[in-house]
């Protein structure tokens, strides 16, 4: 049984037609016009395969492919069809539409499985309208509270359960996903490796544990003229050496665990004065929550060890903590079965970042599965994964759907 | 003959009895109220030792002792009242008020030198109040055209010629400095090398030239956790990395090389997200042209090595400089005398910093010397030196002027 890849590409571009930028990027922010009229078409497409529709009180979408034992917990997919501000066409929209192939292709084949089937839109998944990210499926997952999400305003003050009201998907708690026997989404990688590897797609693992600091390194300000390099203390001299040897430890683990500075700035900021205080962030992934707390001592023993030698002092507080997200062994080992039958080589990867599924997967065995990202770019108009990946990725996500659903 | 260090610290606390700020700081910024204040101090002792008075155009204050031989020309000795915000007792005063002691001490000794001795308060030394600082010895050494001068506005928009008339100090052009026959300055260091190396006051031979650059270093912006480390185009790694080098490879020349990095910026600008560009400056400093100019070269080949290893790219943009300055060898030979002659051990440095001295010396054969400035602080309330190493320093300062008058 073959999914279709032409049907797929064009029911793509027919939601990526409603909001191309003059970039060719999409703009479909959460709960925006342009966001219901995608929910319209995925709406009629679910009914043109006589799927049982419902929504959530946070607009999640609902489609269900009733199966021969109605009363079995149901086999779920799904991601989002949310984007970035002139965003790419495939971030989100690839893991709902790849859903309804697999539909599609169960259907046109006059399938009937044991297990529903689910296809699910995740509400604001990206965050770029409502922060934070993931308010959908995090609504779903006990994550956040129900009054909190409704609360939640843009940046013009519109508040999130406003604009459920005006496009008209405030839908009854009721009806949130529960007690289902498993989720899969696809999602694009967003990063090089598939690439750089050579696989069309891959078999997602689990999801990098975060955590972010603040670090402030403080020396002494001073003239640069009469002030010789040896008797300076250097808070942005001692800041490079730090990020130096960070980089270089972190390079010693090799793949996926990564540190990220990403903002600096150093006082008092002048062209002549040393710099006597810099303030910079850290961002530190790794895929076991033993891991991540080794890779914060390291990074401590890094700063101090820097700190004490040059005679600057540091301060470091810790922000945010996102703990890692193995998936479920039975799942992974399912989809590899279905890798296999579909004659896709498998490549085990982790994701660096977190999708819908990272806290679907605490209430529902949870999967994923990784397309190509060329140039492992994403978020912006140059996304781009081809069909021929794509189609090799809905193959496997429909034999494993099959196989899980029966 | 001795001068009396009682009487300088008496003269010195007077005047810094004007201003005092709550921290220990004085605030005697060009041309306000607190300035006018040390001026008439400054006018009345010159009077009571019954020199000539006169001003110019830059409201730049002349008291002549008259010599032997007035027609030679004079033996002037100078710098500057003026202090940044809540800055030091001791920047600036000790240079006019230890001129001030070595007049005293000719004058109460009933010594008539041949050449007239010529004691200077140049104006706006320090630039805080109208940028850019050294107006009275730029104007007068015809760095700065006389109408940009008193066109130059404070932060609230009062011109510097109006100030000049308010306070009564708009003085006539032709009163300006002219074909004097030596130029000494006293400072403070405002650095740490004479206290590190166990020195009262130094000598100064020069002071350093000055490059500053704008650096624009780009990489790949990407996210942060599907982008391994190995495939990044990290712009903040790749400027970390070419910091370390450029700190090595002046640390390898020594004193009184120095570079120094004020300002960085990393954009985005997000923790999740490697830094695209990063912009930052550089200020290096050598004490001969073709020093700075192999420095310029060797700071190019740095950045290009690393962003030619890395795949990042970069841009210089080329802010402003400034040439080195070398004082007369007749003068410091004369000084050297005069420490020799003062029993106060020679230590020649180099200044870091600008000062009176670098424009006068484009026009009059100029010297220096600096007095250890303790923890090398100032243009802050802990700025400080011992009156015992500034009386020191002001024994060399009268042997020095009776050499140069004679």
């Amino acid at each position: 049984m073959l999914i279709n890849v032409d049907r797929f590409k064009k029911t793509m571009e027919q939601v990526n037609e409603i909001a191309v930028t003059s970039e060719g990027g999409v703009n479909r922010l959460a709960l925006t016009d342009e966001d219901l009229q995608a929910r319209q078409l995925l709406k009629a497409w679910m009914d043109e395969e006589d799927m049982a529709f419902r929504f959530d009180d946070a607009g999640n979408m609902y489609g269900t492919l009733e199966g021969s034992d109605p009363d079995q917990p149901s086999v779920c997919v799904g991601s989002h069809l949310d984007t970035q501000p002139n965003g790419g066409k495939y971030d989100g929209a690839l893991g709902v539409l790849s859903g309804l192939e697999v539909i599609r292709t169960i259907r046109e084949n006059n399938i009937t499985t044991r297990r529903s089937i689910e296809l699910i839109n995740w509400t604001n998944e990206e965050g770029a309208r409502f922060e934070p990210p993931l308010i959908g499926s995090g609504l779903v997952a006990g994550i956040f509270e129900k009054d909190w999400v409704h609360n939640l305003q843009d940046r013009n003050g519109i508040r999130f359960k406003d604009e459920l009201v005006r496009i008209g998907y405030l839908g009854d708690e009721s009806n949130r996903l529960n007690n289902a026997h498993a989720y899969l989404e696809m999602h694009i990688e967003q990063g090089p490796v598939l690439e750089k590897e050579g696989f069309p797609t891959g078999l997602v693992t689990g999801i990098l544990g975060i955590k972010w600091f603040d670090i402030t390194i403080t020396g002494q300000a001073d003239h640069a003229g009469p002030s010789p390099m040896s008797s300076r203390c250097d808070a942005l001299m001692s800041t490079a050496n730090i990020l130096m040897k960070l980089k270089e430890h972190i390079l010693n683990y090799g793949d996926p665990i990564v540190v990220t500075v990403g903002q600096i700035s150093a006082s008092p900021g002048t062209t002549n004065i040393i710099p006597g205080q810099v303030k910079f962030t850290v961002d530190l992934r790794h895929y076991t929550e033993k891991g991540l707390e080794n890779l914060e001592k390291e990074m401590i023993e890094i700063i101090d060890a820097v700190c004490s030698k040059e005679g600057t002092s540091y301060e470091i507080a810790k922000l945010w903590s996102n703990p890692p997200t193995k998936f479920d062994d039975n799942i992974i080992n399912t989809v590899e079965e279905a890798f296999k039958e579909s004659n896709v080589p498998v490549f085990k990867i982790t994701s660096g970042a977190g999708h819908d599924a990272k806290y679907i997967s605490d209430i529902i065995p949870t999967g994923m599965l990784f397309v190509k990202s060329i140039g492992g770019k994403s978020h912006c108009p140059e996304e781009h994964s081809t069909y021929e990946d794509m189609g090799q990725a809905i193959q496997v996500l429909l034999s494993s759907v099959l196989k899980l659903a029966q």
